[in-house]
């Protein structure tokens, strides 16, 4: 592409604390988004509410204007809902621009164990993103939006299930379409750091052990229910596991090989 | 105990969807919040902004009035942050009870795959507080708090490093205690659900393979870095990475058979 498209940083979503690690890259922070099974979304439920909520929710970023759009480029995230819950009918009587909504992500990759329980921290990618939510009315995009859902799932299982869904099950459900105006991504990676006045001394690093433990999440093997017959599970599942259980844990455990400038660290 | 404690339910935390999934327990909310390596918490950045943003932070529920209160028991949440970051500047300069926030947390415990894209769904435990947030300004609460979170890292990891923190230490960290106003847990576990219209027709469930793929959280091999000089991975270490991978792997794989009636299903 030659160019690398940012967010624009603004209060909201400019990171203050720890910058070397803040990307405002939209590849990267569609990435994390995209690789989360959960999002984590805020919303204020009314005036009467002093509280932000938030609910957990399944979506991905993708563009039904420009399928083939990659990852790099402006996105739309896609929140996937139950008709009648509270931010479908928020998003419904929203006015202006829709709903404001906050949607987040992060995942841990290691434990950082060092010598002060000030220098811990976690191995971890982050995502947040702030915009306009609003519900999916075109037929065409809702049904886009559902396939892209259900395949982040699980790649391929939109063609292995039963589709396209009948009347009753396209009314039940409602997508989110969510125009963001900005974000921005934190990502921790590399080993242990500690300051010198605990690294010098001896009576300290002696008793310690420091190291990163890497941490991922493992898919099992497959317990098999009654209502579908096909008696082997099929490729489509058993490729998806192999394959994300090797890249989960790579990317684990590659995490702790970057290593930047001690000072850059903690 | 004899009797069950329960957060009361006000419009902003009562679950309207899959209501039998609902807890309102404090023990099983606050089992699900401190099983969590990372907490999402939202708050309103301020009046000129439309956008409540999220923050993820390590907390652990606890008592520091009544150390010894259990899991069921009323609790605070503690967070954990840095001195000048934002919600710590907001909480500080709160006015009335505090800064009203939100804390929430998911777990995935595994894929449900169904016959049709509409009754897939996750097994999963979630969480979400609403409560009024203020730094904790007494040392040894403050003390109290590091340690509880430290350890919720790994379990023993504060008397196995350099502690006690220094004054330095002491104040770049800041904890906040969240008095919790309401809460609410779900919880999804249990097998796959599918609808009669398609469980009866053979060209349906003759093609499609149905069941739980169990999903966990893995502890890796631990790599050593060169500050501590201990030479072997220590016990807490050790066995803290073996227990938590029986744990986590069963509590994914006794999810799935879990089975409630049909009905009470989806």
């Amino acid at each position: 592409m030659g160019r690398t498209l940012t967010y624009p940083k603004r209060s909201s979503n400019t990171v203050n604390r720890y910058k070397h690690r803040a990307t405002y890259d939209l590849g990267a922070i569609h990435t994390i988004i995209n690789a989360s099974p959960v999002l984590h979304v805020s919303f204020n439920p009314g005036p009467d509410d002093p509280f932000p909520t938030i609910i957990p929710m399944i979506g991905q970023m993708g563009s039904f204007e420009y399928p083939s759009a990659s990852i790099n480029e402006p996105l739309e995230c896609y929140l996937h809902g139950y008709v009648s819950s509270r931010i479908m009918n928020l998003a419904r009587a929203s006015d202006g621009e829709g709903l404001p909504i906050c949607v987040a992500t992060s995942q841990v990759d290691g434990l950082i164990l060092s010598l002060t329980p000030n220098s811990h921290s976690y191995n971890y990618r982050s995502a947040v993103l702030h915009g306009y939510a609003n519900l999916v009315t075109d037929e065409q995009e809702k049904l886009w939006a559902m396939e892209l859902i259900t395949n982040s799932v699980l790649e391929g299982r939109w063609d292995n299930s039963r589709v396209p869904p009948d009347k009753a099950e396209m009314s039940s459900t409602v997508i989110l379409k969510v125009k963001v105006q900005d974000g921005s991504g934190k990502i921790r990676d590399g080993g242990v750091s500690d300051e010198r006045k605990d690294t010098e001394d001896a009576n300290v690093t002696g008793r310690i052990w420091t190291g990163v433990v890497p941490v991922w999440q493992t898919f099992g093997t497959p317990i098999p229910s009654g209502e579908g017959k096909l008696a082997e599970v099929p490729k489509h599942i058993t490729s998806y596991i192999e394959t994300k259980n090797k890249q989960n844990r790579a990317l684990a455990e590659n995490a702790v090989v970057v290593q930047l400038p001690p000072e850059e660290q903690h």
